[in-house]
């Protein structure tokens, strides 16, 4: 079959198909506008990465508040202005082609979710790339951990916390953290599989009460959707790379363009690669 | 003794006085211009910091230069312009009088070497502090292993190599790394130990062989201090924070301020706060 017949299959036959393929295809096809689903489980053992462009003028108070924040924003990668092209994480990738599904803001507001953004670039414009909870994740399944939202079908749950960012310029804002159930038996081994990569989220922020960082209920999250507590479970606390999103898009910048959630940018560097 | 009588002693002298006083106390005395000794060993447990201080239009290249090269140029925090406060890893302290002495460089010739950089503080001058050296040799000493430098009572050796940087805007030039001699068998020891703390240079860059980072000749360092090898000793390189300093005044800004070597920024920050 063609690729340009699958235009028309629901997204999870469309990923599915995607599966087998090396980095270079699956970035061609996301490319060629001939994908466009999330990107979970796609090329395995490539780092993603979360991505936020901006107007230089807001770059230097972005970058800012990405070094000041680093468990939430740790910076993979900042391109030069007007250049789509990440030399260190992806030489020869395009920012402007190879994500999947973007989302543009104009003073914090969405106004489109565009295949691709090259109707928007400009010579003014900075790429950030910011690391993914994909890659400690992988290291907890590696460990042989479950992970409660891929067992149950469901993104994962994130909260907005009532702990502030420092903040940077016009960025601020709170910390959002992503959630996942383990027993408190599980704990050492999660701590140390997922604190090997400080670049991509790193170690829990917190353990086992919601309170304290100020999320009322857990079966309500901001972003995502809840999952399902096993006996003896505890929620356990990762700095979350929405936290950068949210805060730029409270700035109100004239253009803000993102990926869209779940929709990540693939680079050519392995997890171990951030392994430290 | 009051501490104004010290005025005359050798920096020896000085230091070992220095040594069983806390961190505010240290911080006072360099303050006060009451001690302008390196500060190795100082406040022990308390990670130290190189600065940098730049003018705002430098700063977003600067950072983007860092951020670039992360194993040379970790950063840990920057501030605001115009404020000489690092509120993240030293709320209250004065990064224009807490250093015990400072190099002034205009256009990239060092024109003077104050104990304050009072009379040069400006409203667009942005401070970054970037990982030091001490944190992981700590770390050394901890595991049980010699640092060779130490025991010479001689300045760590550094090296220009032939790797250069990845560039931004007028930031460019090749990394500059520093050597410390250990057993082949010691390395998966100093490896760990140093792995471990990867915003302080972290893990080694290379073991084994000058050659293969452009490194001539050993015994002739391009900054500090020669060191003898013991038998079977082979030589081990981290990427060395100098480094940013010796890009920045390739770049001959109009004004750039640093630390003088070895009189270092002191953080109140642990350093197993930087651990992974």
């Amino acid at each position: 079959m063609e690729i340009s017949e699958q235009r028309g299959l629901d997204p999870m036959e469309q990923k599915l198909d995607m599966r087998g393929l090396d980095l270079r295809e699956v970035r061609a096809r996301i490319r060629d506008n001939e994908y466009e689903g999330p990107t979970a489980g796609l090329a395995p053992g490539f780092a993603q990465a979360n991505l936020v462009v901006l107007p230089e003028e807001y770059a230097f108070d972005f970058l800012k508040f990405c070094v000041r924040n680093p468990k939430p924003c740790p910076v993979l990668e900042v391109t030069e202005a007007g250049s789509p092209e990440p030399v260190i994480t992806a030489p020869d990738a395009d920012l402007r082609t190879d994500v999947p599904r973007y989302r543009v803001y104009e003073h914090g507001e969405i106004v489109e979710e565009p295949r691709d953004i090259l109707h928007r670039w400009r010579e003014d414009l900075v790429g950030f790339l910011i690391g993914c909870s994909f890659t400690f994740e992988e290291a907890l399944l590696a460990a042989g951990l479950s992970i409660a939202h891929v067992e149950q079908g469901r993104n994962v749950p994130m909260y907005v916390t009532a702990t502030e960012c420092v903040p940077s310029g016009p960025f601020a804002g709170p910390m959002v953290v992503s959630m996942r159930p383990y027993r408190a038996e599980e704990l050492p081994l999660v701590v140390s599989a997922s604190g090997r990569y400080p670049t991509m989220h790193g170690a829990p922020v917190h353990v086992g009460n919601p309170d304290a960082l100020g999320i009322d209920d857990l079966a309500n999250p901001e972003f995502g959707e809840s999952v399902a507590f096993e006996k003896e479970q505890l929620p356990v606390f990762w700095a979350c790379g929405v936290t950068p999103q949210a805060v730029a898009m409270k700035a109100r910048p004239p253009l803000m363009i993102t990926h869209s959630p779940g929709h990540m940018f693939i680079t050519d560097r392995r997890h171990s690669e951030y392994e430290v």
